[in-house]
């Protein structure tokens, strides 16, 4: 019926100039009648400060007025947009690929470190650091593609369940931050993840979950390979990193990925310390939002001392620097979909 | 007029969706009606290969259907998209630099290589090989962030001129290959350009010429590193290339930045072999397309001799390969807007 009106008027002429106007005009009436765009923030300082920020940059005209070629928002992912307790879901994901291949390789029961990793020994893996679990990342995906990769990632989350929730991990995301998404890309905004986690672990459910495409994923990186098997032309992941998107690598991927400072950044932990910085350092009105957790009740409650996403100097700062503080439990209605 | 019709009608619930129902199907019937989408293309079989390859990607419940989100256009840019003879642009931009700062710096008198970019003397620098050019390169861009560097030059790219036709460089853009990224946008593609040159030379015009955003440019790129000055984070652009986006790192650089193959590759060089093989070799319907100039009236013609964009392999190897060879003289009713 309505396929039929349309048709009609498009077959005027005349009414072409008038129907094109409308379109123009219509999806921001229509959007402005559309029920609460954040209907899992509370009304707080932090839900208003969203909306005013989004209103200032985005009034044509008005002193704070950013085109929307510049309306940059990044999103770290961990414990951000996601659950990152009680270990980073792409740590859990590489132990249960280490345990899975591990009858193939039974040289691994002589080595301490991938014991630790098949008993899921995690305190034992941190104190290894850095080096230990590359080492372990390299051994659980050998000369994969990334296309590879990324199917191997996604069918692991597809089935694997977070033990306290039995949820799939993809699930264990906010729900005030989803909305925040979509509210931000209505308003012309391109939304972006900067994860210090493994680019491809994040794009195998960036598209699915966030509404946000796999180029507009930054991300640490292995090395790439290109070669040449079979009369075609391949590219072989490394086991050796050969860039980290946390700290002040985060500005670098930005710059390197993103090509322009954003104007709104939203991180969790010291990690986004860097990212924070250089988002609302920029000129002109900028936002900058830490999401703090302090409800152990419906999530996690962990800040200064917590093994992952240590919060403490974001923290320290955030008043000097203007940066919003997200409380989960006064801020946020509701905290999953 | 429109304004106010559209007000009344959403004033009215009851019309709200028969208003969505009509945003929904409308453009595309305005689009159907619009006028021929490449009319800078002559009706042969180049054109009608790509209007086939869009027709069919874009059928939903066709056997070549490819989802929006996979629709994947990637665009060599020196002599894709814009003139690359007598030299890349890219370079004639470098010795503009050099001779604008060379009377802060005395010392490059006695250099030959310094010399040589001073006297514009283009056989003598492609003697020294990369790493004179590197050398340069570093040079005309001391400590820059790489905000400097794109207001530096854009500056440059608004002001310049090419010698033959007296225009600025950014006006040396093919109108048929505008055309087609605006057709390919329309149909629901995302373009990407994948370029050799520094990356942040060509975001300093992809969103004003080619409509492509920053972020959707992929390129060369120098290091960059971190650091603080004055209470501010800063990024400072090295005279060291960290990645060379061609030949077999064009396949890298996609599969880092895009994160999938694409569906359809525009090159003009062997540099694009791998780009378009990579492309080329996944599953499904793809497009590899390649513009041969062969016009020296309206534009220039060299292939397998020249000493920019040679054309030699991917060129014996496109019919096996079923790519697309676009003849400039025979295929394009215009060369520029």
């Amino acid at each position: 019926m309505a396929h039929e009106t349309i048709t009609r008027l498009a077959a005027q002429r005349r009414a072409l100039p008038a129907l094109a106007a409308a379109l123009a005009v219509a999806p921001r009436i229509v959007a402005a009648q559309a029920a609460d765009p954040l209907p899992s923030w509370r009304d707080t300082p932090r839900r208003r400060a969203l909306l005013d920020f989004v209103a200032a940059v985005t009034t044509e005209g008005g002193p704070d007025y950013v085109p929307p070629a510049a309306r940059i928002a990044v999103f770290d992912n961990d414990g951000t947009l996601w659950v990152e307790q009680p270990v980073y879901t792409q740590l859990t994901f590489m132990l249960d690929r280490i345990r899975a291949m591990a009858p193939q390789n039974p040289g691994w029961a002589a080595d301490p470190l991938f014991r630790a990793a098949i008993a899921g020994d995690v305190r034992t893996l941190a104190a290894g650091g850095a080096e230990g679990l590359l080492k372990l990342a390299g051994a659980a995906q050998p000369g994969n593609t990334p296309e590879e990769f990324r199917r191997i990632a996604a069918e692991w989350q597809a089935t694997a369940r977070d033990p306290r929730w039995g949820q799939p991990y993809t699930r264990l995301v906010y729900q005030p931050m989803l909305e925040l998404l979509a509210y931000l890309r209505a308003k012309g905004f391109d939304t972006f993840i900067v994860s210090g986690g493994g680019v491809e672990f994040v794009r195998a459910f960036s598209q699915d979950v966030y509404g946000i495409p796999m180029h507009q994923v930054v991300g640490s990186t292995f090395a790439l390979t290109p070669g040449e098997a079979d009369g075609r032309i391949t590219l072989t992941r490394e086991p050796r990193v050969d860039f980290i998107d946390d700290g002040p690598g985060k500005p670098v991927g930005i710059a390197r990925h993103i090509g322009q400072r954003p104007v709104a950044a939203f991180g969790n932990s010291d990690g986004d310390w860097h990212m924070l910085r250089y988002t609302t350092e920029g000129p002109g009105r900028r936002l900058g939002m830490i999401v703090r957790h302090d409800d152990a009740e419906r999530e996690y409650a962990y800040d200064r001392e917590s093994h992952v996403g240590r919060l403490s100097r974001a923290l320290d700062e955030a008043p000097q620097r203007r940066w919003q503080v997200v409380s989960m439990r006064g801020d946020w209605a509701r905290i999953f979909p």
